[in-house]
């Protein structure tokens, strides 16, 4: 089969890949649409040391290993849990110290014709979501964690730093709660897509300092971290969404004085992405910038590392 | 009177400072003894542009605009607030943003002869405290802040990183929860101390990585933040105590992949301190280290600057 893998910073479109048989309790899915994400260019900047096939972001049909399932479209949670360690038993499998992660560690990843996944990472999509718009489910899902870990109320005046795949995602689940946000960015054209949907948007200089209960930090570079900072009441709370290849420059004095509380975020739940996407209540598929085959993922890598690019999707079933 | 001055980051015994009148809703204090803190040498590092009289750790005793007081032991809460902004109005006083800080922020401090705080502010001693022990009301008040952020359990793995002035109060307030305890540090006698009290210590090496559900760093350096950020486990809780005069660099992607929270921790709440030292249930008069009379002050800030030294008290009654 085809997949776009990387080693050594380096990615390969390679033809001869064996098609995966999927382990006991793992389900073989032919991989439909993929997404790129930023975890992906910064796997290719050095980020983490892995080597295979790239990709997490995907919709795919099931072939074997899950009866129930097979020929059903279904996405699958990235991070394969081992089921007994204390994170596992309480939980909490995102965090499985055993995990492999799909297209991120030790586990082949969903730029290929193929992949295996645990049986019980997957979910069915529902038949009114489309296969382009449930790509976006684990994106979603990684958006809606913010609100697993910090309570955000109506009465929250909340600072979404970044208008680019992921501050679209994290805008767009924040402006659910009912909240007073506000999103920050560099782009006309994005900022656009956000105040089509009714949500306050601007450069940065429209932000008042030290006036926001909640920011988040959806930029991935030390100038966004250091602006939400800014932007933060005492006691307020920023959330650290995004990737960092690099190390981080802070002025921690300020997150002393002002007790300001730093929560790191990650993979999120996959039922409440799909139900919105089920409801209509985001709207992703605006977000597609464009769609390459497969065969061509070398070319989608470089569109994606264009800056500014919005969500560059593989489609594998044309 | 006389006073140690701050200016441009150079320390001054003045003689001749006006003993202050008290403004309304204020007492005049006569200082009977006061602590060297870290802030106070982070201060005279430039870590904050105060120009005055330094010092903000005080017991001393009322001389005038508090009629029920005079006479009367007292310590002092350092944040003097407008009590009319959105933080005085929801019970956070200390983080009022017209507040004025003793001897940190636009009001002079505690190492003269007299100074003055708003009534409000002031704690009567109880009679069973010794005036060296109410000298550490406020740091203690500070340690005890972390419980009132974080909730601690029994069941709870904590670590504290440091074993100064700010370690010691901390993990003796911390081992009062009953939770599982352990304090790293560089120095055999400190840590002694704290195991003398039936708490575990040890050096760095004995530390498993990523086993620890709270680290609390109090060594004020980054080498101590990023020791306690990899003795957390994933979802655990860094609290920030220190104050750094300078900039902080980590590892921002460790704090998004394993999904930590940092909290910075600053004032604390006074009477649970007074009476933690009023029912003799930490122990602060070991940690001081000397004591100066005020007219020596500037050889009392040589001695404290030294690299290991606990707490340096000046004595304005002798």
């Amino acid at each position: 089969m085809q997949g776009i893998w990387l080693e050594k910073q380096q990615l390969q479109l390679k033809s001869d890949l064996p098609i995966p048989s999927p382990p006991s309790g793992e389900a073989r899915i032919k991989v439909l649409r993929a997404g790129i994400c930023n975890t992906d260019l910064e796997l290719l900047r050095g980020y983490y040391p892995y080597t295979g096939i790239l990709g997490h972001e995907f919709v795919g049909v099931v072939e074997s290993g899950a009866p129930n399932l097979v020929n059903k479209r279904v996405v699958g949670e990235i991070n394969a849990a081992c089921g007994k360690c204390h994170y596992c038993l309480t939980n909490q499998p995102t965090h499985c110290e055993q995990r492999t992660v799909l297209g991120i560690v030790n586990r082949n990843g969903a730029f290929a014709d193929y992949l295996t996944l645990p049986v019980a990472n997957l979910h069915l999509v529902p038949d009114r979501v489309t296969t382009d718009a449930a790509t976006f489910t684990e994106p979603l899902a990684a958006a809606l964690e913010i609100q697993e870990q910090v309570k955000i109320l109506p009465q929250h005046k909340v600072l979404v730093v970044g208008d680019g795949k992921l501050g679209q995602l994290v805008a767009q689940t924040i402006a659910l709660t009912g909240c007073d946000l506000l999103v920050i960015g560099r782009h006309h054209d994005k900022l656009e897509k956000l105040e089509s949907r009714g949500i306050k948007v601007g450069f940065e200089d429209i932000v008042s300092p030290r006036s926001f209960d909640i920011a988040i930090e959806c930029t991935g570079n030390p100038d966004g971290f250091n602006f939400a900072l800014t932007g933060l009441r005492p006691r307020g709370t920023l959330v650290l969404k995004s990737t960092y290849a690099g190390k981080l420059t802070l002025d921690a004095s300020a997150i002393v004085v002002d007790e300001i509380t730093v929560v790191g975020s990650r993979c999120g739940p996959f039922a409440k992405a799909l139900d919105l996407l089920s409801q209509n209540k985001v709207d992703v598929t605006s977000l597609i910038e464009t769609c390459y085959p497969l065969e061509e993922g070398l070319a989608a890598f470089s569109h994606a590392q264009q800056r500014g690019t919005l969500k560059v999707l593989l489609k594998m079933d044309s």
